[in-house]
């Protein structure tokens, strides 16, 4: 699938601020750059590095005044197959040692307060695909998507009893039970056709049968469409925008757009690789 | 600086339980280790993985039953200089990438929270090692070095309201006001020379002039007898045990000597590198 | 029904410290102290005062060094009749002023951060009994009786997330709820019979129908045996020992023992008053 | 001293709502209630009753869709001496039963949590009003008055890593550090003359000397000025609006105007009572 990205930030900066900017499309597995352009106000200066890790590219600075980031890319993203229940979790000893870190509780997801009501509420479920396919559908069933409930602190004990949040609270608490439970779980934010209203998105993705698989917890965009920008524990890791002081966002505007016509898509792209173990691949048939 | 260090720790699982053991010294520059045993009691069985990144070493297994790791090691550790006020903190753009997750929030440390005290209390000191120096003179002013306070589950929130805690949470506390105040810091687990009563130990390191400074904010050990385990974000990342499920310790005994004598290790240690660039490093005059 | 109660604490006070032990049988309705002992050890004095709204007995003073406090008392209990599914809420404006209060948030009661769970869980169930039943059945469902998962400053969004904890944990969740869902809630300390191990237990009474009614959400011991010492907004109001500085226990025994056979008992209680207007009273036919 | 209040709250209620409003002047020591006038908007019935402890009185009714209160009072304000240093707390064994809950945690005051900070920071200090006001020049170093930073479920661990806040979050953190250093404390809503801009009034109150002394450790607006609605626990006892539900709040407008003139009022309000112990009194000179 083809799809056309684009984005504009605009801050007033009371003073220079060093700032990280997480906007890029990433240059990772499942997902081709075409082309992109991106557009600093007058003045602006930002060094852009890749993770070499996660593949995210950070736009770096220090910001001062008005100040506006256009981004607009075109980006071939390969195909996603939904997680089936019967991908397996594999045990610590067999994890890659860069997967560890997804088991640990982090900023907004402190695992170690769920584990018992993960192995209440889950611990009798195969533990693999079938439970992180149950813990989606408990947070579909008891979290209400909602506008104004949470802030920039809530984390998932928070929107655990809320029971109510937007994607970030979704993804925060589904990784906190996800890792509670045993499954390896990462953020992801993303660029997601469909979503309505257009906005940077909040996903996850789980670790079983040796790959990364994306899934929506708000149930709001399909992962087929999603343009991956970085990945990391949580949304601290992930934030579009993180600075080292107060900052007034004037503007927000994101937009996707599909580019080839769904049927033709489906017609053209095969994917080759076994996807139990690379599942968010964008090699394709010639 | 050479050292013995010694660690002997029993378990007792009630069923067979994903764990992580972070024990052993770390491969990691600063420090050669020279000689090494680890037995685990009979039937035993963990994989060692060394994390790229950090030169941890951990060691990874199903565990059941009664369980025991004795770790024996002999480690030279290279000198390390006391952290100088004159360092400077670099702008985030000229950071390496792989420093940036350690000005971020995470479970123990919730830095988001604590930008305006931060600000408040340090924000005229001039950033870099004068504030870092700042920050371990306000830890040590303000904390208490009491047992029974904290738990598991304290970050650095409730140690700033108790004043009081272990090393894990003066470490919390440092991490937190280090990276409010806009100084990358990480947790290191340590191995620590005179530490009364001897414990598996938990200082932090500041990123500064291109290089990470060891400091011990409760002051109770010198940082040139400590041998490296682990790091990582704060406790959740260098805890000597996790695992994935209840686990009942039965036995921990730490131990360090230091083999050479003071006067002979002055003579012979000479750091060659520019101490303000890689301070923490073992290589030695020939 | 006749019931024997006593209870003997021993402390020991580093220093003199100021205390308050809630241990008397109160004299409140639905209960008569037909006899009592109160034995302080040696040197100890402490003033008894009873509170005018609740009918709790008091006992404060300054105490230090080693104290004992043994208490004995027979305590005639009359009949209290299980919360009946029909009984109604008042709207506010009906509301006893002193019963305000008891919907309000406190310390371990955060009403204010649980009015979307109970609106989502409970809001569909007719306010009243039938809603204060399935708030106790709930409780019962999803919570487990486990001692050493709560501490002292566990509160209900705490044992909300546990999912465990001892009889004033399952008390604070259940208060949150009743007043989160409309229903005056508060809690009370007691002396119940068959109890095991006997403890000092914490209940809870919501007001229905114009009468507090008595609930056990932990459904280990029978209403019909408590004996009230004191009621109030939550386990901070009626903790049987409050001091001002630390101390350390170093004795706690508590003991019920029914007097009268129950057949008997049956037979010579027989309530006169209108249950559902002040169903925990102790007035007897002649 | 003679003030006219004025207040005016509307509100759009979605469906019909249980409510309770606390904007009349209480009829308590200390102020008389010289004329007054309650506006209700077409087809709001409100009933008023009077807290018989408090004096506060309560509007309460089910209230929907838009509603509007208009409340106008004169009110003579008796003389309030400011805190002397030298007034003495008294042993919890003196204190009237009904001070004692004001010693205790309540929801957004968990005092249990700041014992060790209290004694560290103010147990050198003689009990008493020395105390106090050493508590109230803290607030005033340590806080800043800023609104946007603490929302309605901020409570004082909050305020106190976020060293800044409005009236009510300075109140809540008097409270607890009062009351974690053995000084009863209370919050008091109130109208206060000179508060720029209008609002409602949250300060406190400490007893000591067996009278309650009135502060605000805002500092904002004279002791002299203030017209008493509501004291309690903290702001859950003395919100001026409490609902069952969501409400919109459309309108709100808070006026203060002093009658008498300065020069006169001093000539002509002559306390009578021994300040120490009924400091806030309205009994004048004939």
């Amino acid at each position: 699938m083809r799809v056309q990205i684009q984005s504009r930030l605009a801050y007033d900066f009371a003073q220079p601020t060093e700032t990280i900017a997480a906007v890029l499309a990433a240059h990772a597995p499942g997902q081709i750059v075409e082309s992109e352009t991106l557009t600093l106000s007058d003045g602006v200066r930002m060094a852009e590095s890749r993770d070499p890790v996660s593949g995210a590219r950070l736009l770096r600075g220090s910001l001062a005044g008005r100040v506006s980031l256009d981004y607009r890319a075109v980006v071939r993203i390969g195909p996603r197959l939904p997680l089936p229940p019967e991908v397996q979790v594999a045990p610590w000893s067999a994890l890659p040692v860069e997967v560890l870190p997804y088991l640990l509780p982090s900023r907004y997801c402190p695992v170690d307060q769920f584990l018992r009501f993960a192995a209440r509420e889950f611990g009798s479920i195969q533990p693999g695909g079938a439970r992180a396919l149950a813990i989606l559908d408990w947070l579909h069933t008891n979290l209400d998507y909602v506008h104004g409930v949470s802030t920039a602190t809530t984390g998932a004990a928070g929107t655990f009893i809320d029971r109510a949040g937007v994607c970030r609270d979704f993804t925060h608490l589904g990784l906190t039970l996800c890792r509670a439970s045993g499954i390896p779980a990462r953020a992801v934010a993303a660029y997601a056709l469909a979503l309505d209203p257009p906005d940077f998105h909040a996903v996850f993705e789980v670790f079983l049968d040796g790959g990364w698989w994306l899934v929506d917890p708000t149930r709001l965009a399909p992962i087929e469409g999603m343009v991956r920008i970085a990945h990391g524990r949580d949304a601290a890791d992930i934030a579009f925008l993180t600075t080292a002081g107060d900052v007034m966002q004037t503007e927000m505007n994101v937009g996707v757009v599909r580019l080839d016509s769904p049927k033709l898509a489906t017609a053209t792209v095969q994917p080759l690789v076994k996807a139990s173990h690379n599942p968010n691949t964008v090699e394709e048939a010639a």
